[in-house]
């Protein structure tokens, strides 16, 4: 598809809908949206605007439609696929101007939002009211709900409380050709249309643009308990899921984190948490009433026993929990600074199959000879493997990781898995989407996309190419 | 669009697909699937074929494809909009001999169906393994899980545990050119395509033939309470209401019933449940760990105290939960027997706003001069109002009905509401869809629509004209 650059003429169209202030063309001022936080990722905006209201947005796009201009939607810039990156140029549109929590509406648990909301400022909002928004990104002090959305975006608690798609119950949104559509609102049931609500979520902003999101939330839990332990085999980390699910407990979070994870991120933080030596990690956490919490934290401490595991580290306290997490959501960026480049992955499979992937695996990134620090959310079957270049030339590297991904996809797909679990597929995971999806579904995903974006002008190049 | 009539050449070629004796030509055996449970709506079907695998599916909407031949799926015929009824004649498709449970998959608490499994037979089985799926509408003892899954189901829980769209995981679907695609799987998370699976769950099979479906199914709840009370005013099921919402308890169910509906249920039932004289009644169900039943029926009692409502009918044991649910789920079928013929309705509002829409709907249906039964799921804002013919023409009585929904639906969207929180749109809402959706969002139906069945074989004439 053939796209016009953006001319003067245009630009004075563009600041005919939006202050010239919010028009930034200067190479300077564009920089920082030419990338995310996917490492190696870079393709220059010609221009970035930042919208404040529904309207802009919709003349916005309307423009772009007429004059096949590419458009890409930004939120945190948190992502890690690319998917905020504009890759045939065109325009970003940033939704960072639009970020009011416009109405806690307590009678109905639900919250409305403008898309540029940092998930960790609605979290503390919605504490104040004795509410909460369970999901919860590594990056929720940067992230933003839109982008949340656009990504369906999930974190540790997703055990208990599941991901963005389980939260929406409303959606304003504005597609290609300008037009504004309002499905869903602050309902707790709705059959009236085509659950395009639930399409759009983790559509990664190749549908349609969204103005404002409905969310239901749920009341503050009570207590929250956080422990973490160290195993010496990935085998006990095995039992004690097996053991969970059996006991039929459902813990908030079941976070996993190696010993390269530990030692690297323990070395970037400088941080004194007094864990006990060992070779695998496995933090729990437990949240709910205060009686809920104390049995079922009885039941842990007796699987625990029955694996002979003695080292728990316990946080009851706020400051400890916040100290726990904190680490925790450390551990990327400290992968990420002992090399000099890194390729992330998100694989997802059954949860009763995490541990035989992450055995099998470990057989791979052996084989191709990668350093990698692996960590992330064993309970949900999502466990991240990040491969850290250290010396030998780029291309050569490169080489390694993408085979050693390919096969970890294909081992991924032979347990019932999928190749992405919560990051999406962007661009980075555009050529391993056939692993995962059959020629009909990849083509049904074109035939949608075309259904809502005729002209191809939202996010082109994402996901699949038209 | 011009369909093509079923000839004994196609009739042959369907018998070269699917066993002759599962292919129903005979009007006496075909007539049952002229109609679901929508009151009043008859259209016969040309042939009715019995599948018994996925491969008999996609050979059979290959043929439909190519001959153009409409087909409608159809699952325990229960539906109350017209969704399973072959309006445009052609086959009606039915999943009656695929009714395994395939596989109970307690590690990762998930549940593996064939389409036509009925819901109260899958809740047993999984009761028998300490597991529960909680989706259940009033006619659980007869409707299909497909049926649930094409309609977007829910029932009385969905107060706490949400409806259908919350529990697929997974899907096996056939394309109307008979392509075969399996979105998701035994996952908690998945982001690797766009969320085909919540767009296809409540589709009311317009989009594809669904033939496997993937559920994720939680613990047992270890104790339930149930309990009925009798109201004089509607103002004091608001009081309770605010007041559960404000206490920050999540009850299991929150129903409704009125004078009308409980005498006539009591006469056709025949039932002897000593329930105290009113106007108006609230049940309330509450599930889970017997320490958080216990709290949460204590601050029940207390805000019942503080309402002044004494007749409380409490049912622990089992046998009285039945029989309660039983009166529940009859209140339908009693409310058709006492008139010739019914319109129901499924309204959803903010649930902060039921109240007040039970308060404007009464003017409405009482400027109307019409009988009506009022019951439903008061926690969900999401109450019934089933119209009874009793005297006068039926034409007359249609056209006080019509104008009467049409006013209600008004109010429900003026409140934030949808005309439809359960039953889908089908046949009946069909002619009122435009009040609720805008003609942006109906125009992306249709596009959507015809992305995935280009020929229009699949359910046509359902939900909106192409």
């Amino acid at each position: 598809m053939d796209y016009q650059k953006i001319t003067p003429k245009i630009i004075r169209k563009i600041e005919e809908i939006v202050d010239k202030k919010y028009v930034l063309t200067d190479t300077q001022d564009t920089h920082p949206y030419s990338h995310d936080e996917t490492p190696g990722l870079n393709f220059p905006p010609e221009v970035v605007v930042k919208v404040k209201d529904t309207h802009q947005v919709a003349d916005l796009l309307k423009l772009c439609n007429k004059e096949r201009i590419p458009l890409t939607p930004r939120g945190g810039g948190t992502g890690l696929t690319g998917g905020a990156v504009p890759l045939m140029g065109g325009i970003v549109l940033t939704f960072e101007k639009m970020s009011k929590i416009k109405d806690i509406d307590k009678e109905n648990y639900i919250v409305v939002v403008e898309p540029g909301v940092i998930n960790g400022n609605l979290q503390r909002e919605l504490a104040k009211e004795g509410l909460f928004y369970p999901v919860n990104p590594a990056s929720m002090d940067s992230c933003t709900i839109g982008g949340n959305v656009a990504e369906s975006s999930s974190g540790a608690n997703a055990v208990k409380y599941g991901g963005t798609k389980e939260y929406v119950t409303g959606l304003e949104v504005v597609l290609p050709c300008g037009d504004l559509i309002k499905p869903g609102g602050r309902l707790v049931k709705n059959v009236t249309d085509y659950k395009f609500i639930q399409l759009l979520v983790g559509s990664e902003g190749t549908l349609a643009a969204i103005t404002e999101i409905t969310l239901r939330v749920v009341p503050l839990p009570e207590v929250k308990v956080d422990l973490i332990a160290g195993l010496d085999r990935l085998s006990s980390a095995y039992n004690i899921l097996r053991k969970i699910w059996e006991r039929k407990i459902i813990p908030t979070s079941i976070e996993y984190i190696d010993e390269v994870a530990i030692k690297t991120t323990k070395d970037y933080i400088q941080d004194d948490l007094s864990l006990p030596q060992a070779y695998h990690y496995i933090t729990i956490g437990i949240d709910g009433k205060e009686e809920e919490v104390n049995r079922n934290m009885e039941i842990l401490s007796d699987i625990f026993m029955q694996e002979n595991i003695q080292d728990v580290l316990v946080a009851e306290d706020r400051k400890a929990q916040e100290k726990l997490w904190k680490f925790r959501q450390s551990i990327r960026d400290a992968l990420l600074n002992s090399g000099t480049l890194m390729v992330e992955e998100d694989i997802v499979v059954p949860r009763s199959r995490i541990i035989e992937f992450m055995e099998k695996s470990k057989k791979v990134y052996q084989k191709y000879n990668l350093k990698t620090g692996v960590y992330g959310h064993l309970g949900d079957g999502n466990v991240h493997y990040n491969f850290i270049k250290t010396s030998s030339s780029e291309r050569e590297w490169e080489q390694r990781v993408e085979k050693a991904l390919s096969e970890l996809f294909k081992i991924a797909i032979s347990l019932g898995g999928k190749i992405s679990g919560e990051h999406g597929i962007g661009v980075t995971k555009k050529k391993f989407l056939h692993l995962a999806l059959n020629k009909a579904e990849i083509e049904l995903m074109r035939r949608t996309k075309i259904a809502f974006d005729p002209n191809n002008i939202l996010n082109p190049g994402k996901i699949f190419d038209l």
